[in-house]
């Protein structure tokens, strides 16, 4: 009976079925979006509908990392401000995102495209790690920095790459794992607890 | 510099931009429903983008009643089998979908389209006043049971419209103040429990 409510329009019951396609909305939320909707001005709701059309049907990859793009090649792998020595992997665009907010990094991004998991049938070849090799194999790159999930395929998928490019004449480095800011030791992982303890830093005071 | 970081595409910019339209989402949540769309099959998501467009430019609204419609009358009042001698009147279109998923109101509806609040600067001619004022007047109308919120607003709507309504040959009842289903006694403030006391009902055993 909820889910087949009549709402007196059809226009309206496959606006709602349409926004569920969302993640993590469900019928509730998506009829509160469609009736947000139908009190806007109608150039907003053609500009939202058009914009994400046009994403799907005109977004590029980068032939270079695989960053989404505009153009051939991204934004990042086209600005002549960025460290060409470094490239960071990471398994997906939005890591890419959330390293670049840190505003800590200033070098290339390789994404991989997903992670080597034998469960959800991922293996090496679906990820886009030929193309990582072949730019590591490339001046001016001097250091990869593995950025993967600190889960057990992203440590899988760590090793792999590292057994790749090993004989490379390039330093292979992996990101920090400790004690996150504002996580109370008595609730962290005995293993990322013990890892913060082994790659303990020289204390510098914050003056 | 969290919100102007560097997407890499204005098309994903522009999208996540758009998203941020729809009512609770931030710019977190609309980047995660642009990167899933980018995720789905491009029909789906022409699918999507244009129902909401269709929604929006070939909504209509019921003559009768002013709840949305595909026809000029809507699907409740052309509907045969629903009570015409009985009207309940609503805020909005939500309130009717709210409404008809209880299952336990077979009549029509009148949707005022707010409720007056000077604060607002909603008056009684913002609202489809006249409009039911003409409908409360005809055969075979019976009963307006008032269905607004329990609110100062509310409650202004309420008397406002049994002013305007107390003249013609029809009931005026109003949806039942009580303790809600699942609530507790002791949280339940003054108001509802008193309103609650006052209109007991006799107590029918659920055997």
């Amino acid at each position: 009976m909820d889910n087949r409510v009549n709402l007196t329009s059809s226009l309206l019951e496959n606006a709602v079925e349409q926004l569920t396609m969302l993640p993590g909305i469900g019928k509730k939320s998506a009829l509160r979006f469609a009736m947000h909707l139908l009190n806007q001005p109608i150039e907003n709701v053609e500009k939202l509908g058009q914009s994400i059309i046009k994403l799907r049907r005109e977004i590029k990859y980068c032939s270079n990392c695989n960053m989404i793009s505009d153009s051939p090649l991204c934004s990042l792998c086209s600005d002549k401000k960025r460290d060409y020595s470094i490239i960071c992997v990471v398994e997906s665009i939005r890591d890419v995102i959330s390293i670049e907010k840190t505003n800590e990094y200033r070098g290339l991004y390789h994404v991989l495209g997903g992670i080597i998991s034998p469960m959800d049938g991922i293996s090496p070849s679906d990820l886009k790690i030929d193309n990582l090799i072949s730019r590591a194999s490339k001046e001016p790159v001097k250091e990869i920095l593995l950025a993967l999930s600190a889960s057990m395929e992203g440590e899988t998928t760590s090793f792999y790459l590292y057994r790749k490019l090993k004989d490379f004449p390039v330093k292979i480095s992996v990101i920090a794992r400790g004690v996150g800011f504002g996580d109370e030791l008595e609730f962290t992982d005995e293993l990322t607890l013990g890892k913060s303890i082994i790659n303990r830093q020289p204390f510098i005071p914050n003056t």
